[in-house]
């Protein structure tokens, strides 16, 4: 499947928290930068996610704010 | 000023197209890894975005969504 | 790709409206049903989208609300 | 009330799951056409969402990804 | 049509600037509070928002990020 | 920090209703005007919210909806 969400980010699946509903998803992008994602609890056990698979960030470029100090 | 948003990350930017209306900026996250924003001219002018600038790219948790090959 | 969010809707390409920057995506869903997407022209033109295209419409479950008369 | 989010697909509730804080509603589209919606519980409940309910699922173009195989 | 996203603020919109294909309207909330939408250009003309016209700004809970100095 | 969300409302936090994993809170942006943010737990807990607090609610443009009767 292709996407039309400009953002699909190459990643590593470091940490999955499963709460009642939702589920915490940390991607590791590069040593040291990290992404979290908050899914349903659903999606992230039907793509099997657990620490240490290959994955993908997908995020819509409207989705992605800037900001400067 | 800090904010809710689980995801702000530091970046530089590699390249800012101004648009009519809105303007599209490239954020280098880590070397090889970047993510894309479109934000408002307006906003991207009022920030003073331009190459090189430092910047932080600012994503809300849900709005990352998961994908596998 | 296999992605976390929850509505991945099977559809034909009625119409793509090309803009300078966004396309306007029109699905349809089943007979009667549609759904209008907003996308960038260069995402539109990488997926190859055209009138019979078939694609899918990928709708993040918090994004939709619910409303009554 | 009229909105401005382009998509409002008349539906039937199918299904409502009632969590803690959130509720989870299943909209029947057309025969075999489902979307999933992610809303408040308290929002559920004072929208009177039932099994077999009519109601309409909103949905902003803007939210809406394109995906091909 | 009642919907179930969370904040539904009453305003009078003070300004539509209409672009090629989006409108940026601004609603006052209350004097001195003012909030910038940005729908399609299509939706302003439809609902006929003008100066003055009373309407809603319409925004989900999980679409409001908080901020501190 | 300086971000490019156009929506950045003084407010004040009028309540704040912890859940297990996301927070529920209540800004009021004028008298009698008030606004509901649903962020992380995490980010409440962070940010050091509690009644009183003075804040700002920060929404997207693009995230505002328009409503008429």
């Amino acid at each position: 499947m292709k996407i039309s969400a400009r953002n699909t980010l190459k990643s590593t699946v470091k940490q999955v928290i499963l709460g009642a509903v939702n589920a915490e998803v940390i991607l590791e992008l590069a040593p040291g930068v990290e992404v979290t994602a908050i899914i349903t609890k659903e999606s992230a056990e039907s793509l099997g996610l657990a620490e240490g698979t290959s994955a993908y960030a997908v995020i819509k470029s409207s989705d992605v704010m800037v900001a400067i100090d």
